[in-house]
């Protein structure tokens, strides 16, 4: 089945941070918020919405990893690290304050307990435990984001907890209920036809799916192992007109060259290398040159 | 001046988790809060107020320090850890639960960031990243109040940070511009004559002044150094008597044995030994007797 | 497979810290070390030695959790906590010096980094990330077990990682790469019939196996699950005749009454309870009663 | 007084990783580690001999600071992160790797427990306390440096600490307790002059003093304040020209233009920024077409 094989594949690779999304039966529940205002619908007449989401805020302390800066001059969705697997205090206060002038939205990017690890392995941890960290990560979050101004927006989970809750029912359960007892109304974000999303759905949560214009998917819409040559595309050209696709078709080819259908609303970017950032530049220009409209999901 | 006298006395302990206060000049800003429902009107009559507050919540993962059940059943208000010096996610949350269904009030126990120390050495910081850290301690702690169906209700800093601030005034406007960031209608607790209350009056936070039972006071009003012989009470019968007076007079003798006015709507008690319960337990039993009514200040 | 069985019945248990072993076919290698000095020999005479080893130094900062003042009294091996899952350096010198006062060896506890979860959480580690961790921790206790006079003598696994490297190759060998690397000569302790052992011994290791007189075997002589009933042994007789049986016959009966050769020159006894302590001291004199010499195995 | 005065000097600084030292006196203990080999003899003939250090191995998990590669090559000694401020396992593992096969020496830069303010915090903790975590440090960094073919050779606190103990007296003897308790013939290096240099030597420590070539300096040879204009030589030709002439004349021109005598065995260099590479590259050149040998110190 196609889920269970999403969720082998991220399994396998060794840094999915940025996990894809191929949304096959339109399984995905729609949020409200993705209804555009009238403005944005002026804007984009016939043409269509998109988000992009990066990771930001991954330093701690004196150390940084990805060039916020530039990265929220150009995404409309923040997923912001939380103090768990990175972000100091300071660093969450500075790119709250930054995303809200910029009217990029805050999502609370939770993870496990693991500054050494930053989050990329997995730990069969307790449920209740589990729900806990969520819990203490969206209140930390969210008092950053309520003094800039707004308040989270959104969830997205990090690294080894994104990975294992593809298909870990118990600790994507977990996650489902701290995010519900926190605040219900809140939509979380990730990959379609996991169980996470299945689940969240399940609790009456607004679930959104993403899609990564870099990563190589199969006929069935599952993304292809990391472990796969040509899993990951480096090719920027490649990236971009994929992106486009995406956007404005529904459809990206598979390896085998087939159509596949992707329903996703938003697209995940990376940008921890200077690199990564000027991919996601193009994109922008690009998506923007195929009137399609950059909009926050929420 | 009594004030600096009572900082410097307070730097000295190598525990001061609970220190003391002497509210001279009546200078303490009587909080609306403080007002009694008429249902507690009814049950004190002509009798007095006061809270009881402990700290509470202060384990880290298997590692438990205080008799937080049985505190639970004594005390009004609940000075929760936040996970900096103690208090790992499961423990605030079934802190928080539980406070919560015996009316006890939630303050957030804020700290240095010092599991290893338990927030007891003093950190020379960027008030800047101080006031970050409060925020983030803040929002974590509220997080568990309200999916226990209540919100944290005033803040109480903890340890080395708690010393500190009596005097230190840059490190007292961090917490203080943290605390007005989050809730400006947040009450905070400390200590009477600090430079954290003064600070917090002044810029509109409504400031709560403290007593402790077990701890001499000179003439003046300041607490006499740990590190002088009597300065903490062992004798259980003393600390009852004293707290007792404190409530029903607002005095209590200088070790001079001249009385001395004590205007303190908390009384700070200790639990992190079971002999310290005890005495909180014949303490409220006194002051029952007494006709004081035990009730939150906020 | 007994080995099999062994590994899957450890990983269903909440807290196996103290995990059992049964030496079925005698593959233990026998250490040089165990080697009873003259002096030993001429106190047991025809009598068998045997080692107790314990977990100790397991608080961290204020917070304690075994006895270590009674524990010190009663073993001969101390597993002493790292910094990882517990053991702050103050703890960590602490009971270095009194385990050497005593004569009491001093085995390296090392564990994943895990203070929340008290290293009880199986962790997804990439193998020379934790062959680094476990390097890390040995020569950290190595430095407190100089400045008190003596070094490290041993290496026992703690937790989830005792538990995980049971069975998981690539983890027991990060385990076995860490102690090579660091001290080729320091023998390791374990499960009989672990992956740990057979492969710490295929690379050269000295290694000892250790039983459990509180918990109940399976006729092959794996230990029977924590989730079944009676796996776990109450009765303070009951444990202390087991405990003497182990030792001078080197049999237990098994949860169907027949009797299971158990070879293990070390038996692990629990201590973070008041009662638990006391078993261990009813244990030790039973043992000395029975002509059994308690000594260290290394 | 001069040494006073620097130590005043040095708690203004923000960040005073790389403080400088003038070795008014003479009074800096000379190490028989100093005396070069015979090959080292025949190749620096009548120049003088320089040890060059920097920090390195400051990343934790993902994150990099310095660029540890170009560093290695250049300098003769790697004061290595231990893990309290900087420095997870395998960062540490690499970095000690990397030293030897270059055959730079190893010293064990310890610090405060400050992962979030990077050490640069000054924490009033308990000398007992700081002597273990000190300890802790020692042990972990030298696992790394024995498993790679070399040892620990020397000691330099870092940040806060490093300023702390110019003039801190209770903290300095922790940090003397812990070397010598550790390794007696383990030299120190720090500031000329400093209270930590100074109680090492009182203690029987080999102590060797550093200089700064980016510093200003005062006329009475210590360290011109942070906070004053001028203080930090951002020019790379002066620079590169004041570290040869301290090197080859023994003297700095302080800001006032009048020659200072500098007899510093090891010239601290910094490495955080691409440029700064650069620049000891530089210095590294000019040095040796001044005549003037590497060679570390011990």
């Amino acid at each position: 089945m196609a889920d269970a094989g999403a969720a082998h594949q991220l399994e396998e690779g060794p840094r999915d941070r940025i996990a894809v999304a191929a949304d096959v039966a339109g399984s995905t529940t729609v949020p409200a918020a993705e209804r555009p205002s009238a403005g944005q619908r002026a804007a984009a007449s016939a043409g269509r919405y998109l988000d992009l989401n990066a990771d930001l805020g991954e330093g701690f302390g004196v150390w940084r990893l990805t060039d916020d800066e530039a990265l929220l001059g150009l995404v409309t969705s923040a997923n912001v690290a939380c103090g768990f697997h990175a972000g100091d205090p300071a660093t969450m206060r500075r790119t709250c304050d930054h995303a809200v002038r910029l009217g990029v939205r805050i999502g609370a990017q939770v993870s496990y307990r693991d500054l050494a690890g930053f989050g990329r392995r997995r730990i069969d941890m307790d449920p209740a435990d589990l729900r806990d960290d969520v819990t203490y990560q969206l209140g930390a979050l969210d008092a950053f984001a309520r003094v800039a101004g707004d308040r989270v927006r959104y969830v997205k989970p990090h690294g080894a907890l994104y990975n294992t809750i593809v298909a870990d029912e118990g600790q994507a359960q977990a996650v489902v209920d701290a995010v519900r007892g926190y605040d219900a109304t809140l939509p979380v974000l990730g990959l379609p036809g996991s169980v996470w999303l299945r689940q969240a759905a399940a609790a009456g949560l607004v679930t959104v799916g993403e899609a990564f214009a870099d990563r190589a998917y199969t006929p069935a819409g599952t993304l292809v192992s990391r472990r796969s040559p040509g899993a990951v595309l480096d090719d920027p050209d490649a990236v971009v007109a994929r992106g486009v696709r995406m956007a404005t078709e529904g459809t990206v080819l598979s390896e085998q060259g087939t159509p596949v259908r992707i329903l996703a609303r938003s697209l995940c970017v990376h940008g921890d290398t200077p690199g990564a950032v000027e991919v996601v530049r193009r994109l922008r220009r690009a998506l923007h040159d195929a009137g399609v409209a950059l909009s926050p999901f929420c």
